[in-house]
């Protein structure tokens, strides 16, 4: 078997590169090698902004006669944790009982393997192919995802591209390599409210305004009731309180400020617009007569900051593209995968402003874990799977 | 007039000596200067307590025939806070249009320099005294209040000590000598909460059980209802959380633990052991299923953790020493004092199980501020209430 059409061999190169994110750490040049004998051309563009770390990226083009369908993933990892508990050194790519050891083996270097062997393969098989096929792949989607496919997408497009389909090939099995596609993901976004109060001693609580009865009131008005039941198609919304700090160690002493910051994944019943709307009008409603503030007659003086940009939700419509992933899938595992919306945020979040995105990995069991490891047998699966999509979807 | 039976002068050398808790500062040395001269045996036991200062207290006792009146106080100061901003430094005893600066000056130095020439004066008029008169100062008032007033009085107790009543010379009125008497206080109690969670990811809110949840529940059964509305003679019984803190600063992350910190000021309702199980009913209560923690059969996971010992309320039933204490302020100041049980706690939690105790001192305005000062005029005139009381005292 040539290199490149062996998912394990490419894997094991592109796990031997330290690629914690933001550093490239050699994993982008390795797939620029695996890519550009198979009549890629690669382009590797840097983005940087104030206060982040400069990312590289890589956007490979094989051009053809027909529709253009991207491969989207990331080859950054995150850190290896005790690295004394591995059994394997993480970037060793050892193999042991038929699994490969490494960090990133699912997450997802081992995805970018086996769709570059399915290109590979295909090609072998084919000699040409019906159209255009492209890998976007971003070093800062474990970071910050600042200087990522978000930017490569806008630089892409300000070239010319344009793409009908993007599959992101993200671990999306909970169990057994075939059990789930992703079309959807939740939003998410999150908020910092600072509750002002005045501060005072306990015992004379009516010449001070103890902010954390203020803000207990507020965070109740998010956590109660829930924001909606959920759709067919989409769990239900949840927020959670993640932190809540006020840092007063004098226990006579009613402090002067209390914060906490909340996260919300929304689903699809809800814009950004439509969801920091709702979460202010309860704020604005709960900061009024409170029976947690007796005696209070001004309203909770709080402050809500967003943090950052809020992560899209993202939902695919497209039946030909879901159907051609899941017959592909049904073909080579024998088994049905069931459509999700589950999970946590994906770059897939960018993408659907192009152009329909599905997601189908790996099994995702071990990912950011020590030990991570792929199962060599679900290496060779998940290319089959991904040469069939290759072949039906140019068909 | 000879220096103890001027209190401008006993203050001054009072505030003199930079007594900050725990240091004497020859705070005390000064007042047995005063206090040797009118009869008084001295003496000055140190306490000591494993992870607390050692705190030297004076006990002065001058014997005679008939009941035991004791004076209590403390001649520790809390710290001078921004020293550049006081107007005169705060251990000079500057006097500038008829008011002396210095800490201590009202809580509660200007007292005891008082209640010395209240003796003085008497003893001066009436040559001896139908009784016995102690004072009973401690160093440790404003600090942990461990090595202090309790431990003075079990000494006293256990060399054969016992008191018929006492006053207490804390700054009682808040705009004017002779507004108020103190013959209550609230009690205090405060104590921790934790929960334990279990960390996850937020987009994963059901596999993790995130602790904020559980502790805002746990918080809101704190908040409401209320404990009581008061009673005739004592304010409301409330509760502050002064603090929350779960420190998680990864808003992908759904933290392991959250803690709280809540004071109780209770009335007479209340013992210590009906509210710690009021309290404790009231988290195991709130800790089951809870509208705040959806989907979550099992219940919140909490240790409450009592923080040292509760200060007991306390409340004076005896109407003659009352009547005696108001009489007094009334003839002195033609003004009828009001009877009073509001604000923090004092050294009289500790009396009261040894003696009817009242409080009576200054004007509390400045105490704790920068700038502390107290008008000569109310030494005079404080000096002379005091001279009153315990001539009908003995009468
Ligand atoms: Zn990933
Ligand atoms: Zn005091």
């Amino acid at each position: 078997m040539k290199s490149s059409t062996d998912p394990v061999q490419n894997l094991a190169k592109l796990i031997a590169c330290p690629s914690v994110t933001p550093v490239e750490g050699g994993a982008l040049t390795a797939l620029q090698a695996m890519l550009s004998p198979l009549g890629f051309s690669v382009e590797r563009p840097v983005f940087s902004e104030d206060g982040t770390s400069d990312v590289e990226n890589l956007y490979a083009r094989r051009s053809g006669n027909g529709p253009h369908l991207m491969f989207a993933g990331h080859t950054d990892v995150v850190p290896v944790g005790d690295e004394a508990a591995w059994t394997y050194p993480p970037f060793s790519a050892a193999i042991h009982n038929g699994e490969m050891y490494g960090r990133g083996a699912v997450d997802m270097k081992g995805g970018i393997a086996c769709f570059a062997a399915a290109v590979a393969r295909y090609l072998d098989k084919n000699g040409e192919l019906k159209g255009s096929i492209s890998f976007l792949i971003t070093g800062d989607e474990e970071g910050p995802s600042i200087n990522g496919t978000g930017k490569l997408l806008e630089w892409a497009k300000a070239k010319g591209e344009s793409w009908d389909a993007a599959i992101v090939g993200e671990p999306t099995n909970p169990d057994k390599l075939g059990d789930m596609i992703k079309i959807g993901r939740r939003g998410s976004l999150s908020g910092t409210i600072v509750v002002n109060g005045v501060q005072g001693h306990a015992a004379y609580p009516h010449l001070a305004d103890n902010p954390v009865r203020g803000l207990v009131t507020l965070v109740d008005s998010l956590l109660y009731p829930v924001f909606d039941e959920g759709t067919k198609d989409f769990q239900a919304s949840n927020l959670e309180i993640t932190t809540i700090d006020v840092g007063n160690t004098a226990v006579n002493v009613l402090p002067a400020k209390a914060t906490a910051i909340f996260n919300i994944r929304y689903n699809d019943t809800w814009t950004d617009e439509t969801l920091m709307a709702e979460i202010h009008n309860r704020l604005d409603k709960a900061s009024g007569r409170s029976k947690l503030r007796p005696g209070k007659k001004t309203p909770v003086n709080y402050e809500l900051i967003w943090r950052h940009r809020p992560s899209h939700v993202f939902f695919t419509h497209d039946e030909k593209l879901i159907g051609t992933l899941t017959s592909s899938v049904e073909a080579v595992t024998g088994n049905r995968p069931q459509l999700s919306t589950s999970g946590g945020t994906s770059d897939a979040r960018f993408i659907k402003d192009y152009c329909p995105v599905v997601e189908f990995g790996l099994v995702g069991k071990t990912m950011h874990m020590v030990d991570e490891r792929v199962a060599l047998a679900d290496l060779e699966t998940l290319t089959q799977i991904y040469e069939r999509f290759i072949a039906d979807f140019f068909a």
